[in-house]
């Protein structure tokens, strides 16, 4: 049986990056929805993610995505952060709201365009050396909509050359780490469509690339925690986009919509040894609140990831190998599911009791006012958002 | 062996109708791209809609999207139709972009916001009523995203209160057409998500209520021409929205994914009598040109779903209804493949000739100078679009 | 928050009905492996029902799968199952493995095969009527491989007039339960793909018809919960198939593959009174062992039932109700999800201590014996199986 | 614009191999539904396959089924082949249909069964000598149905040494090919289940692995084509299972279900240089016929890729570049549907015709009387099907 003690403290050392983009506006290309208190500026979203690091206790890191949290002035940026208990994570980069990107970015027929991008994406490196932010994160709209729109081939060289460049310029202790998504927003065909192009890609580029698993970027059916053991034998395993879906790519709050899948993933990751420092996976949300409240819901998502890692890390690893070993079916079933029907909750609370923390976050951060508070303050300029 | 002649009358007399915001700026919650020329009001809608039926031929109407088309006076945009060529077609309503409609429209939890809908509703059959359209076409948004968040079954009981209060108003010679779709913007639940709780709800309010079918809004692997057939059989199909997708509710053009698939459609219409004026089947587009211009997109699509009516009216009805009498799979599928195979350009560009068209209705357009007169004079104002 | 006492009794008074085909050997398509002391014929597979019953306390009854459950003395079976503390549960018709319904059964275009199915049908009536069982559940694998094959309408009207003679036979207090499957065996239409299309055969029959929930029978991104909900506010539900899946059809046991998503059915069951006995809805186990040992999988799914079953109960609908109606999204949530992270083995540990049985069912019936002395006993004969 | 006698000339070398499995009785796990004058052996089979080559003139090759097709002396298989014009082709193993692989074959967790799995494989490496075979195709059915069941990780160690140790095994010209498939037989995960594993795999193999690609394997929404573009820039591809579905596996006629798909695969091949010998492509059926008669079934096939080859051919490269280069695209899309529009079988009946054969090979084939004869003659033995 797993020692609590030891279930504990690798409970105490997990780390979850929240990203700046989740406490502002977004939705559906139908409606964004605006809500009263959404940050106005990079410092106000750096506000917000500090209340959830400090009723959660392990979320420290904000990813930022450029160029919505675009400041003059980097360094004042982290030391905000710092003063606030929390540090800059992984640089995103943006080359999809751009005019010119229309029918693509690094893939584009236009080599103008494509020398655009790539300068984004090398200005992305020099916003990372200036945060000390150590992994450069690329998602890649690029596709087309209708078949014989572009060539397929074609574009996978201009990807490769893209890429290549902007690998050259990565430093010492940098990553580049590199998303697929199925579909959305190109519909026929998009260019890092699964995590084999992925895969491919970064086998080309060298060691400091790695595949990035977004939960909510698969076909129907698609086992997402097979991908995630194969990565981390790989040694390829970049980190996660955690958020989840019922559909497409919904980016609803991580553990939401399956909560068992979350769990089989973390169990593979806790198998195979991703919850190591030295597996060197970053453990990220990237979700939109269309019709929740923002700061609650990355809070809860956060707990969300938690609580699986708690089943997972309660996995009776030994009876789980004996009975795979002999073959019996249903023994190494339950083992996993008795983990998965444990209820983890008294543990968290107990676990954050231990630290200092409120037992229940969400509960806490109701009570702060910090909700009414920015829906008081945060009134004229404009509301950050999906395009702002 | 079908008689030409008589599949000539057939496709000379098919109408599609087009959307106004077919021809404004779309896109995805990514990004909406702008492109020169597209129109600012309902009337440079309406001119391009009638460049559309000038080489099309069969276009004659168009659908209008209430607020994005309101006018002050409806009267004046039917006579600019008409100056066109042109007739006023569906009226569709949006109750999915007012802040109020966050939680739903029809099925929201707070009585008001429902009045507010089911009075926006009841505008849109004021204004059948002003410009002698037939059909109020309903798509509703409204779902839940997260397990919990409303009741399903209460929010069923609002949708059939307030549709009832809808349909009583209609007017002789009006009808009700209910949309379904399976997900989006609402990831968990959409109150209206497949073809049996429309025509449920269809069949509880009355002969004027129909169902229309999406062929965009399906679950991966549904057969749509079934329900179609089902529809065609009860007497309940309301019509088509007319678009295609290869993954989600891509709204690419009609024919342009699965072009097998709507000839299979069109196959069920012609088998089912759907073709004939007195099925009350409107056959429409409701499509997003996200990275193509608009006006030659639309002429395309417009062809498509002809091409496709052609090779569903070329089937050798005797032949098929033989064969698969005497259980001869292969022969029953081949009798269907034959039409399918069937090159049908030149018999369309023969039809269009016979009627004083251009043979080639994009190329046609494309020379006109339409496009490049558009994108030269309407500057300034701000371009029609989802939203605006 | 829910009573205790209430929850135990509701639990108490659960009833699941357990296949009788789950006992034998089944398979894919690629193989049929065959395990020690499966049942030779249907008083074993009694005796092996009889085990999960006498383990669970909430499994008294058995479905019949005719022709492979055809004994001469239907009497004397029954006599057999009351014996062991069983009763004989619904009547599942075959007309799927005679080499007569290669193109289909009730809608096979030979009225000579329509007629034999039939005939089929109507004897598991006079089944019905032998052994008391008060439900003749119907599962067409009628439909097509290739487009053109045969006519939709046509094989819809076939269907349409079979049932009814069916239906007009039923005797008092007995139903009929239809199924709906999108695919398999049929690959290109099935003739009762989806619930609407059940619901509308159901709604011509009559009262007696009503629709039968699989679990495993629909397309990927189906909410399952909102076809309960609708099919209970419709008073329509006759009952569940409950079997887990990853993909298609898997067959496997219930709550393996998506225990939320049986809690979020259960929930939509007890929030719509389906649990009352007045409801009429039968919950029953359909599923296949492929790998792992039959009966302590059966008693394994019963328990997954019953857990569902449990967490539904315990959601506090006062708290739901509250928040639903203020549309605060995070809090209805939460309530349902506060719900399911509950422990509930230590609930039902009790509930079976205080009812005679042991608290851990499995863990019981591998104490004794059974399954290593029906493997030494059924020994000769003919396994029980898919087509035997 | 395409040099007819260029595409003519590129239709006349095309090689399609066909099945010998597919001329034997197939079905689901539903039912194994028999057809008259099956064959009972592989020599029968191999007379049926000279058929299909006698009125195509495309398919000289046959695929082999190991232990299915297994006889004393391969050397006569092989002349007899000969004399009916024909080859044998690659050499397809089956790990799936001992009962010692319940639990997978070359990743099963007992060391006797992955040594008994790839035993077999070398055994097939023999065959290969004896046939003159190329290529080694390995489909595996190995996987897992339930969470926890065995250790994915683990079994990818153990497939990546036994198929290192058959790996080693291939002689000068032979090639291993290595199938994925996303479920069935396993349901909760496959062990080789998409195109990026079989690509790992291969890549630590060496030059002589290949993947294949089933067109019936893949996740809904999957682009088949642009995995196809990608293993051809990688010079990875080995081949082709053709076969279309529109569900799951559903193995119906190669074009039957999704022409669209077929012909735009067929252009990434002819785009990417797949078609030139040099690219080492083998393009196989692998098709079951559950419901139509097995030979005019496998020509149809053939044809249906060759049609799809053809229209694939009739792209104009250059406009189509033209258009890609410029960003047209509705212009581009226009060149490829062109293509894609055109009947095509007017010349592949020219061409048939040019060679001496039937510009009609089905009707051919039932003039010929070989349907009749083989029914009237095969009576008596067993006839081939799965697991036969």
């Amino acid at each position: 049986m797993p020692d609590i003690a030891a279930v504990k403290a690798a409970l105490a050392a997990q780390r979850i990056e929240t990203p700046s983009w989740g406490y502002g506006n977004s939705g559906t290309r139908f409606k964004v929805f605006t809500r009263p208190g959404v940050p106005r500026d990079p410092y106000e979203k750096l506000d917000d993610a500090a209340r959830v690091h400090a009723y959660t206790g392990i979320a420290p890191t904000v990813s930022l995505h450029i160029p919505w949290d675009r400041v003059d002035d980097w360094a004042a940026l982290a030391a905000y952060a710092k003063e606030r208990g929390l540090r800059l994570g992984a640089i995103n980069s943006n080359t999809f709201q751009d005019d010119a990107y229309r029918l693509g970015s690094v893939c584009h027929p236009d080599p103008a365009v494509r020398r655009k991008a790539v300068g984004h994406l090398l200005d992305c490196v020099d916003i990372m050396d200036a945060t000390g932010s150590a992994d450069l994160k690329l998602w890649f709209a690029d596709g087309t909509n209708y078949p014989g729109q572009d060539d397929v081939t074609a574009r996978q060289e201009r990807l490769a050359e893209s890429l290549a460049e902007v690998y050259a310029r990565l430093g010492e202790g940098q990553r580049m780490l590199l998303e697929y998504k199925l579909f959305e927003p190109a519909f026929y065909a998009t260019d890092v469509p699964d995590w084999g192009t992925a895969y491919a890609h970064c086998l080309a580029l060298g060691p400091k690339a790695r595949v990035v698993v977004d939960t909510g970027h698969h076909a129907p059916g698609t086992n997402i925690e097979f991908i995630v053991a194969l990565l981390l034998r790989a040694g390829r395993l970049g980190g996660f986009d955690f958020n989840s879906r019922f559909y497409a790519d919904d980016d609803l709050m991580a553990g939401a919509a399956d909560p068992f899948q979350l769990f089989r993933i973390m169990h593979e990751v806790v198998r195979n040894g991703g919850l190591e420092p030295s597996a060197g996976v970053a453990f990220m949300l990237d979700q939109c609140h269309n019709v929740e409240d923002k700061v609650p819901a990355v809070i809860r998502s956060v707990m969300n990831v938690q609580e699986a890692t708690a089943k997972a890390l309660l996995v009776d690893a030994d009876a789980l190998a004996a009975a795979q070993r002999s073959g019996d079916v249903l023994a190494a079933h339950a083992v996993l599911m008795d983990a998965y029907a444990t209820d983890v909750r008294p543990l968290l609370r107990a676990l954050r009791e231990e630290r200092g923390l409120d037992p229940d976050p969400v509960a806490a951060y109701l009570r702060s006012g910090h909700q009414e508070r920015i829906a008081a303050e945060r009134v004229g300029g404009d509301q950050a958002g999906w395009g702002a």
